[in-house]
């Protein structure tokens, strides 16, 4: 697939995982590309733990749902409804889920560039993450990031050692469709801001 | 050009830029993917500052310079001398940099998805960078990530408001060629890590 068709076709799937198999070496692609993403210091600071079993997704899922709750509780009346409507995870339906993790003392102890930019290596896990997303785009598998819960739930969980941090947990997998239109827009919980909003010329 | 392609020619570039002017469009179309990147509550929290004013591009290179003193200073006699072969930014070659931030109040005060994880703004903004470097890729111009300054002095440099964060200082324009091997490979700074030894299943 085109870069660019990757880009602009690549969506934040929650409900339309089918839940069907991998094709053959399509993790295994979708990984490598996460694994030639640039670095700090060419430091690759990221890990990967694929996880596949129901238990432990069933575990996630119900934290989950209770960050969903405490999300919601903050929310005024009209902001709850509407994000009542929204399906934010689609951890029980997806094949399998990959989780990112960040081990800041690897190529360590100094880093080239990082001296400066504490965060920098946070910043590499990031990079590995969108090239899997587009990744898996291009694979036309579905990949969903869901940012509702507690880092240490999810370090218990996994048993991630201390000093690592989790990133993201990411749920993959076939698809029946990618939305055209991102689901927030769909649900008129915001609507995308245009390029000419954000952009400055030799100072703010 | 596919996906995959670019993920794989991508380079960290500083010693190829050619300082030619952008192809016609190629800035728009390369921001426009960083603009389509996926971001937490559709939040969008990042800023594009273009930077073509020699006089910013010369100042920045002097404090770039000077933290590139600093960080050698740290090292042992061994690494000093490999570092000291390695080219750090194509801040004065390059055509043109792109400064990238991240405004945390965007999408406020209940951006959805980030009340459990309060970075996860800042993780949007790096996955927009990656956006940007694989549409440069596949434009055929270069990029350089230079992480060697203090957010503070970039800054003052730009006016940036008190609250936006610089996240990147990104050279960006046509080259005389990509490399195959990453620079700090071919320093012998580091070597690849194969994806084998990030890999864990259901658990770490």
């Amino acid at each position: 697939m085109d870069l660019y068709e990757a880009v602009y076709r690549r969506r934040d799937v929650r409900a339309e995982f089918s839940g069907a198999p991998l094709p053959d070496g399509a993790l295994e692609r979708v990984l490598n590309a996460a694994n030639a993403a640039p670095s700090v210091g060419m430091s690759q600071p990221w890990d990967f733990i694929v996880v596949s079993d129901s238990d432990l997704k069933r575990r996630f899922h119900t934290h989950v749902d209770e960050e969903r709750r405490e999300y919601a509780s903050q929310l005024d009346a009209e902001q709850r409804e509407k994000f009542q409507r929204i399906k934010i995870d689609g951890i029980l339906e997806s094949t399998l889920s990959v989780v990112v993790t960040y081990n800041a003392d690897r190529g360590g102890p100094n880093v080239l560039g990082r001296h400066a930019i504490a965060d920098a290596g946070l910043y590499s896990v990031c990079l590995a993450i969108e090239n899997l997303w587009l990744a898996a785009t291009a694979e036309e598998l579905g990949m969903g990031w869901v940012s509702f819960y507690r880092e240490h739930f999810l370090s218990q969980l996994l048993g991630i050692p201390d000093g690592i941090r989790p990133i993201a947990w990411l749920c993959l997998g076939p698809v029946t469709r990618l939305q055209e239109t991102p689901d927030l827009e769909r649900h008129r919980w915001r609507k995308r801001r245009p390029l000419e909003d954000s952009l400055h010329r030799n100072g703010w």
